[in-house]
């Protein structure tokens, strides 16, 4: 970035006209889009999905080490994650920003540059927004809009006693790519001459900088006719997310420490910080990969996809939420996610 | 507010259990409301109409002069109104909201009072939100989505040249309103024994503090069968929403100031601070009234609402945007209303 331009000098609706000027609309059913009081979307004969989520300076990111293409990026990608938790399809969104003249205009396009990448991959379209001065620090509210066949959407609360629990990916990554950034923002705040040493990380970094929501998997459910019976994208650990499902369907759960996925990069990463691999997947969050359940007899149709790990099973809720670690001892799953609300 | 509960003595589930411990869903559109990744509205032969608004404290509103319940009642309304404004009927919102720790658990409370309070009082569900925190103030984001019959909904860009131009309500109020509010605060920082002098002044500060969203105007027109040229709401001003009118429509138009509605509490309160109710009107901003054209035929079906005032009408583009004063001369309509981003 050499250049700087203040935002002051566009005004709010030159802001809003450069930022929105090359929108294409990609989905049929993005009637009007930005420029209106509201955007108008046609959803004949489907569910229309909608959720949303905050991301606030300081507490969801660190601006010393996200790039902001990245974070746009990711702003848009955590929200579609929740639409694809219900086995939706993402269609639109709508982004409000609250920003303090400590950015320029040149730094939020970068941002939107990262937003536009997101919206291409996914193919969902950007129909309105906010933007706004804050008094401190960069706020980004993104709300998400999917499409669903009429009852076929996916709710935590449906899973059945006996259903095989699964999940998508591998997990624990972006928890220790976040150790590596912190680390290494340590160091150059006490020797700001000190270039990061990120070597060999790119994996784990990429997992927490520039996360991908887990389409392919909804995809697949499509093609092979499964309807799993209850989903979560898995955003504040593993652990956190499986309480949910076992709270909200009123079941308790049996889950393999040996069958939990982890990433090689992920295992060596944890080591090098002396910390358990297993802790990492169920309390470090980020993973934007999803929880499901599935009856035993679906249990052929994931057999052939490799993105899918089987990891436990529903139990009745007496019977608690249960870890087997690989000694055979069995410990109760708590929720130790990041509680941002704690900090 | 005598007692205070630690927000993080609950964690962020609690604290959305407890948030949401009351939602009852009024619309049958709403299949899946709060408690899942989305939730999921069901549209059949309807369009969906969206829209999302930031409010940041410090910028939008303080909390010096702003009762909470006020502000989660206004968070809404404001939203509401852009939805009326496509001519469409709010049926869901989705909220998030991020606060640093100086806020109790019984203020958040508050605050969602006056949000359910709107949501009863509009007729719409609360499905959905995010609740973080902030490293400094209270940032609330509101998106709301509602329902309008195939290409019912109402644009800003197609007025067209004849077509008469027209405001519900009155106008300038809440600005007026903000002026003793703001007079007042500033009293009490120098003084803060002397108690607000506020008297009389109930209506400009109601307007400011507690506005509502036009729902009767868009009733009435379903109900005479008119459907409007155009629309916007007013919430920067009158001239910058005539603007936007007449910038998207490729048109100009005449604005008479002798039609401009006004409360006569308004000019009196405005001749208090010595500043012209028309600028009040133009410039003020916060008024949340619909700004909308109508072919000149639709008149008759008009006259009979005494919450609707004819205040000009629009020309070719070549002709300007100008406003014809009481003494008979004219000037060109320039946007002055808040421009948060140059603060």
């Amino acid at each position: 970035m050499s250049e700087r331009t203040e935002i002051a000098s566009l005004g709010e609706f030159g802001l809003i006209d450069h930022l929105t000027r090359n929108i294409e609309l990609q989905n049929a059913s993005s009637v009007v889009g930005v420029g209106d009081d509201a955007a108008v979307i046609d959803h004949f004969g489907k569910q229309t999905v909608v959720t949303t989520d905050m991301l606030v300076e300081g507490v969801h990111f660190d601006l010393m080490y996200t790039p902001l293409k990245h974070l746009g990026y990711k702003s848009v990608v955590v929200n579609l994650s929740d639409i694809y938790a219900m086995n939706a399809i993402p269609t639109q969104i709508v982004i409000s920003l609250a920003l303090s003249n400590r950015f320029s205009l040149e730094a939020i396009d970068e941002f939107y540059e990262g937003v536009y990448a997101a919206c291409e991959k996914y193919g969902v379209d950007l129909v309105g927004g906010d933007t706004t001065s804050s008094q401190k620090g960069f706020i980004i509210s993104v709300t998400a809009i999917g499409e669903v066949a009429p009852d076929k959407f996916v709710k935590r609360s449906t899973a059945k006693k006996g259903d095989l629990l699964c999940v998508s990916g591998d997990l624990g990554a972006a928890y220790v790519g976040l150790l590596f950034l912190e680390r290494e923002k340590k160091i150059f705040m006490e020797s700001p001459g000190v270039q990061p040493d990120l070597e060999g990380e790119s994996y784990v970094i990429g997992r927490m900088l520039k996360p991908e929501a887990r389409k392919g998997i909804i995809e697949f459910f499509a093609q092979n006719q499964v309807t799993p019976s209850s989903m979560i994208d898995v955003s504040d650990g593993l652990s956190s997310e499986i309480l949910h499902i076992c709270k909200q369907s009123e079941l308790g759960c049996i889950l393999y420490e040996e069958k939990i996925p982890v990433a090689e990069e992920m295992k060596k990463a944890a080591f090098k910080f002396e910390i358990d691999p297993t802790a990492c997947a169920l309390s470090g969050g980020e993973d934007y990969e999803l929880l499901f359940t599935i009856p035993q007899s679906d249990y052929d149709k994931l057999v052939l996809n490799e993105d899918i790990s089987v990891i436990g099973y529903m139990t009745e809720a007496e019977q608690g939420a249960h870890i087997i670690t690989r000694g055979g001892s069995r410990h109760a799953i708590t929720a130790q996610g990041w509680n941002h609300l704690k900090q």
